[in-house]
């Protein structure tokens, strides 16, 4: 494709988008296809011979957009918000253009140096300690940033020998609340740990935030059968409720026994861009790695996990290895961050330049404004749950999701669900609670208005 | 950003976009600045208040673009390529704009089955075998592919044991060409196998293949100390040289020791969509995984690996786990395909759809000739070094690489490296080939044509 071929295409993309955002309310939020649909519409042979990129937009249009569960819907309020905002694209935009690819500082200083330098201003957005400054990297994901911190946390616990010999079955232990997202123990069956060193720890039945007293005591089981507690994961916002864990309690505890202290705030952390809602970060001067994804609810496309370590030794050390191919006098000197050291992949695309748009488009009140309008939105409407008899509200919800029932039990409860979502009107998910099912509502789309929240609770109400 | 905001800077990126490549050789191909020179430009704080896009592209310009290798240029020669094209480019923005997660069939069932179709596009395209049909899915990059090909492994190994229990030091080992790409042995390390259970099968000093008979010697002594064999990578292309592994004999060899075997093919790979290329297959009906980066020779902006699975049942039983709030009907139906058990994150973004625009752009007959064109480039530049007293070939070179050094020894072949790369006109790396320094010609940009290799053979004979 020309450089003129692509003004002309690029033009048509970009007024597709635009069109896209300003239709959008026209399309059912969740896709009502059924399993094979989109396939049974696309050829089964490839092209032999190119198309004008005029084809790709119309079966855009006709085949794809049926099979698209719209996630920028103003009442797209399921799982949590997966922000996309004009900057974060047109930012991910002028990375696809360049094309430049970040795995080393000499492969293109500006890839790893605005991406340090961006963290830096997230961190001081955030509030988070000083610790982290220059010490932030954006990773695929939350997951990935819990993997990673497990590894380095094997490498300290281990004193380095793990990179060698491995782990042994049974000699480490990982710790987090029994509401904490799947990826902890996905991570433990990855690094080779299993699923068996992951230690649940029980919640209080109200806050359905982790129990101080409960990682004590397993702590001390463990101790004394020689098994090395290698990291305490503890969430901030957890998936199902937003459960906030006590992390300067369960840190404090944690870090006397010896164990890496991470926190998964992927989606509640951000929202500590307000002021107020700062004691979010309550404990991280005591914890070694943080993470919250900007590609949820801060306005910047995914992929976009930001990852802090207070010290980077350990984690450099698990993930380095030097061949030959990739030796540079930068590297050697040792001046510079090479940021293929601090994840799983090698190579990496230049995910900076999206976040350091949506930072500039928007400025700190900007970022605030737009956390500020969906906590609120999401308090009016608690509000008018807990005044409706035939509802109850299962858990805090201090921040833009709230959890709730109805009275009538579990199955009418997903049936409500069922039904809603099926209108196409509106978009919601469940998730269990002390052992009950429960509905979530999470708001956090840049477009949603009042009236969408109102229109939902008329829905979910009628 | 409105949508009229959005038309607006769009249609700025869109032309700052085009008009970069229309330049593109006025840049020095390798980044001059020193360490610290880009952090140095850049605000020390985040804006209070937002600012206008112009204003970012503006500082892309001044600030940003000096820190910038142009790993586009069309005398970009170092690594493997990067590709871009516009039709991956703008794919890519349509996923962004339409910000669409599909971690799941039901979060936007086209994102799935675009995905599932497309990698069969591929596969045909590719002549792979005809067991990956259907079980295709795109990874970050080869590096991740690797590890999920080894979790598969170890849980096919294992029974299905280790994804509960853990790896136990000393159990299993990894068996790969020493030639191979550093992910092995990282994934090893991430795994919790370690390093040391990872064996480097000598090669053949002239094609620098791995040796089967070393295999064979490797899998006997380990067997025979009750050390299970679980995975062979064999690699096609290898980074340092491009050495093409003995496929079909290695994999016999492990696949009667019970070892998965998984193929990286993550530079050469692609080369399969021209016919006269499709000896790069050899063997494929034998392993059970496979991977190439369109991101790297085939169009596609970074981040698209494309992996295959002859069955699926050990990767997703090693890394799927379902907890109440990922639960919906048509996971539980079986009929749909959910990718996030197929892969580390859980998130993802929808890049099928850049691949489906490079292929519909193309064609087959388009992507044949952005093969051909730089492999027979290669070709051309390998007789010239073959005629010129002061230089040798060390490697064989049938596709795009051509791995070669200065007779005058190591050190006088660095400095010729440096010196080049310094004069910003273009930028090849280095590597080691049977305990020497080799320079790596690699030809692969979109945008190279013959002036620019003779450009380059002349900086080099100068």
């Amino acid at each position: 494709m020309t450089p003129d071929e692509f003004r002309e295409y690029g033009r048509q993309v970009v007024d597709w988008i635009a069109d896209y955002y300003e239709r959008i309310e026209s399309f059912p939020v969740l896709s009502p296809v059924a399993p094979g649909h989109i396939r049974a519409a696309l050829p089964e042979h490839p092209p032999q011979h190119g198309e004008p990129f005029d084809a790709v937009l119309r079966d855009l249009d006709r085949t794809i957009l049926p099979g698209i569960t719209h996630w920028q819907h103003p009442s797209f309020f399921a799982y949590f918000p997966a922000n996309a905002s004009g900057p974060a694209i047109l930012g991910d935009l002028l990375a696809s253009g360049l094309g430049a690819q970040g795995m080393l500082w000499a492969t293109s200083p500006a890839a790893t140096e605005l991406e340090t330098h961006v963290l830096d201003w997230l961190a001081e957005l955030l509030g988070l300690p000083s610790a982290f400054r220059g010490n932030g990297v954006i990773q695929h994901t939350a997951s990935d940033a819990t993997l990673v911190a497990l590894l380095a946390a094997l490498h300290r616990a281990s004193g380095g020998r793990t990179e060698g010999a491995g782990v042994r079955s049974g000699r480490f232990a990982v710790y987090t609340s029994n509401q904490s997202h799947s990826s902890v123990e996905k991570a433990c069956r990855i690094a080779g740990l299993g699923a068996d060193a992951l230690r649940k720890l029980d919640v209080d039945p109200a806050t359905l935030a982790a129990r101080p007293e409960h990682l004590r005591e397993l702590l001390t089981a463990d101790r004394a059968a020689g098994v090395v507690p290698a990291l305490l994961v503890a969430s901030v916002g957890a998936t199902g409720t937003g459960a906030v864990d006590p992390v300067a309690e369960l840190a404090a505890i944690a870090r006397e026994a010896g164990a890496w202290v991470h926190v998964d705030a992927a989606w509640a952390g951000v929202a500590a861009v307000a002021p107020e809602f700062r004691w979010l970060n309550d404990g991280l001067e005591l914890v070694d790695s943080y993470a919250t994804n900007p590609h949820k609810w801060l306005l910047t496309n995914f992929d976009c996990d930001t990852f802090w370590v207070a010290d980077r030794t350990a984690l450099v050390s698990a993930l380095s290895i030097l061949p030959e191919y990739l030796r540079n006098a930068a590297t050697e000197s040792g001046a510079v961050i090479d940021y293929r050291d601090w994840h799983v992949p090698l190579g990496r695309r230049f995910r900076a330049l999206k976040l350091w748009a949506v930072i500039r488009w928007y400025g700190a009140e900007g970022l605030r404004a737009h956390v500020r309008k969906h906590v609120e939105l999401a308090q009016e409407f608690a509000s008018w749950v807990a005044a409706d008899d035939r509802f109850e509200i299962v858990a805090p919800h201090p921040l833009a999701l709230v959890t709730f029932r109805l009275c009538a039990g579990d199955e009418a409860t997903l049936e409500l669900m069922r039904r809603v979502n099926a209108s196409g009107e509106l978009y919601l998910t469940h998730t269990a609670v002390n052992g009950g099912t429960a509905l979530r509502m999470s708001i956090g789309s840049p477009w949603t208005e009042r009236r969408h929240v109102e229109a939902a609770w008329a829905a979910l109400s009628r």
